[in-house]
């Protein structure tokens, strides 16, 4: 007798069947008919108990949240919404779980009480559906990145270096936190610890990215970045992954169409690999929706939001272009932005975004040629003196969904902006290095892991796209 | 024109193809022959440039690293070693490369001056080859889980535990480091601390693991995880990547035979997929063995040792079998081993497990059973009272490759051993749920991933095979 996943005896049609099946009950009614998951797929199969002939005892142990090995034959369902169900022929209880006090009760939980239960949560529909989708997601990541001749490359997570200027830090240490040793002049002596000088927590990878670019052609990072801000919002994390693609000799406008490429494939592989999650996400959305608003609500579901992404040439715009476009938009002239465009050099926010993406050219939208004094210094400077080669991609409902730009290749003007941005040369030597032995063209772009999980599962809280979400006060689990 | 990698160039043998490629300029000699490497591939593409229609200066640019834009014809080479070279039409420098000052000259350099240019040192065949195998076996071990039915789970990097009982932790905070603030009696007041409590670096994922392979079935990790120990050894780091496959419902035999299948999936990727780097990297292992004595040298090239682990059933022998055959061996009896084994309870060192591995039983060797007071407090506990249901894997050259065991689902004996080792409840809680409700055998195991890389690079100092290695002292780049 074999023993099979729930998903693989749903796909099955071979009835009389004998088969072993182990998973959790996830609802037991009429004394009867088990919904049993093993997570498997977003999907039950129901598992018909012979009450007559099964103790009363193991009966009342059949509660939702139990661990159960079934053993039976796989029959026709006669019931609707399934193909195949199970006649059980002996349930043996491997784990009991009591109704008085199991927390996942067979009802609609809120997501800040499931948050608290985060160990638990992912035994809900909503939570193992996004979390299968999180998973299939990294997959067609790195498949791609594969597929297309790119080396996957761990960047350090602990790093010397501050100067990479995308936020503030954690601070990374092993001294006594009471008694920390002290230099003559009465500071914390960093030489004491563990590194031999002050370390933190990465904010990005790209810096050595380049590195790795600048000798191997074509590389991408993956990894967990951090943030020290105290931003307690639906769309910050302290923790986050990032992934990160760095290019030798490809200029602004690969780089826009490599992560345009990049964001079309990620989303059709779940469209061809996780429908039944989608389908179920979806549906999900649209019953929350209903209870907002109608001016709240998205104009598109989930799976059209995805292929309104995957069936559209995004948009190339300039920032230059933009800003005219938002300062004669009817929302910046009648004062219904909460930031009013007035001129040229305003930083975008997401309002501004949203309405390129959904109200003005109703597809998705990149912009580039930042002004840059908005920008970072690594990015290179146009002619022009003034723009830099930057790119935002925008998205419909989330905004800024990509970021990136070809960086500075040449020495002097990297230098020159380091000097004017105060960050020394000292410390990023090895980044300069670049630039004088075979400097060349080069970009890439950096996208945020769990904001690519929100859109593609309709979730509106990041930390619900996370196991273990870290935030201001909370480092729970 | 089209612009072709060095690696798809050399698979070509359309004579008379027009060209575009760009590279690093590797060797240049005889004002003739240009050697130019992309990262493609370990093998370099031959440019031959028509030196008396190229001007004096370009030429005297055409240096070691310099970048270069190459347009010519694609031709059959007169030389020996390849079957096609670039006839070279065009030549531009993208980025010249000061053959004074280049640290990466054209000669053997010694991995110690390499790991001073870390962000250059993929520029040698070496680390080339070294970092392309460590792409490809990330890829291959996320290929072998989404394969076979696992969700791959990111385990948070920042915790607030420190109860996971594999080493020392680093401290993550931003505190202000010279005047921190104090509770009432002059203790450093945490609560003031980003997270609201001490926080550390994760030593591994596994118990957040669990909490999903108990609703999901099926997960693994792969991520950064961190040890504070001052150890400057050629095995150790402070920051390297670990596997972590967990999974409901599996017991140690079942774990035995997925590490054993896993490990050979991801070898034989490597043997199919970069034969070229592997080939490469066996004869520079020759020639660095040829300057050792020759009771240092390996029995196997190493080709030969990855064919070894895929072509041999793992041997399973329990720790107490393992101990007798050790006893009584000759390198024991003749107190040839640095650590002697006396009796039962021993903990094993790496010469015991090369010694069993290569000498005993010439195999792959998995270890199981051990004593309950050397292994951590969540594996089961044994009907024997005295071992648990622990397993190492044993390689050849490496020692111990993969650890892991069933779990303890039983709530009564776990949290006996929690009291025993002082580890409160109420840190655990969460992972004392899973044996409340619905509880079940579930197993995993944990790989270092550097380990492999080593196994499979034949690498010997495991800095060299991660790209920014952070050791005591050590937090550069």
């Amino acid at each position: 007798m074999n023993t099979y996943t729930v998903s693989q005896l749903l796909a099955k049609d071979q009835f009389g069947l004998e088969i072993e099946i182990k998973g959790w009950v996830r609802t037991f009614r009429a004394n009867r008919f088990i919904a049993l998951n093993d997570g498997s797929t977003i999907n039950n199969i129901q598992c018909v108990v012979d009450f007559e002939n099964t103790s009363e005892e193991t009966l009342k142990r059949i509660t939702t949240g139990a661990a159960v090995h079934i053993k039976g034959e796989l029959v026709e369902s006669q019931g609707k919404g399934q193909k195949v169900e199970v006649a059980v022929t002996s349930i043996e209880i491997l784990g009991d779980s009591d109704p008085e006090t199991y927390p996942i009760q067979p009802k609609k939980h809120s997501f800040e009480f499931l948050r608290e239960n985060a160990h638990l949560r992912t035994r809900t529909n909503t939570f193992s559906a996004v979390m299968r989708l999180r998973s299939s997601l990294s997959f067609a990541i790195h498949k791609y990145f594969n597929e297309n001749g790119f080396y996957y490359m761990h960047t350090p997570i602990i790093t010397g270096s501050d100067a990479e200027g995308a936020g503030e830090m954690f601070r990374v240490t092993n001294l006594d936190a009471e008694n920390p040793p002290l230099t003559e002049d009465g500071k914390v002596d960093f030489k004491e610890d563990f590194f031999g000088n002050e370390t933190n927590l990465t904010v990005s990878g790209q810096l050595e990215a380049e590195t790795y670019a600048m000798s191997l052609g074509k590389v991408y990072t993956f990894g967990p970045t951090f943030r020290a801000e105290n931003s307690n919002t639906s769309r910050h994390l302290s923790e986050f992954w990032m992934i990160e693609p760095e290019v030798a000799f490809m200029d602004l406008a690969g780089n826009m169409d490599l992560a345009e490429d990049f964001m079309k494939s990620v989303l059709s592989y779940i469209l061809e690999n996780n429908r039944e999650d989608l389908e179920f996400l979806e549906k999900r959305l649209l019953d929350e929706e209903k209870t907002k608003p109608q001016a709240e609500r998205s104009e598109m579901s989930l799976i059209e939001k995805l292929k309104f992404v995957i069936d559209n040439n995004f948009k190339r715009v300039s920032y230059t272009e933009a800003i005219d476009i938002l300062k004669n938009s009817k929302p910046n002239k009648k004062k219904k932005f909460n930031y009013i465009i007035k001129e040229w050099g305003a930083d975008l926010q997401s309002e501004h975004e949203r309405f390129l993406v959904e109200k003005h050219f109703k597809c998705p939208v990149i912009l580039f040629d930042y002004p840059a004094n908005i920008k970072a210094f690594y990015m290179r400077l146009n002619e022009d003196g003034r723009t830099v080669r930057a790119m935002d991609i925008l998205f419909p409902g989330i905004g800024e969904m990509v970021g990136g730009s070809q960086r500075e290749e040449r020495l002097e003007v990297l230098k020159e902006k380091m000097a004017a941005l105060d960050i020394p040369e000292e410390e990023l030597w090895w980044y300069l290095d670049l630039r004088k032995y075979g400097t060349a063209v080069h970009s890439g772009f950096g996208l945020g892991f769990e904001r690519l999980v929100m859109f593609a599962t309709g979730m509106t809280n990041i930390r619900d796209v996370i196991p273990y979400p870290r935030t201001p006060q909370n480092a729970e689990f």
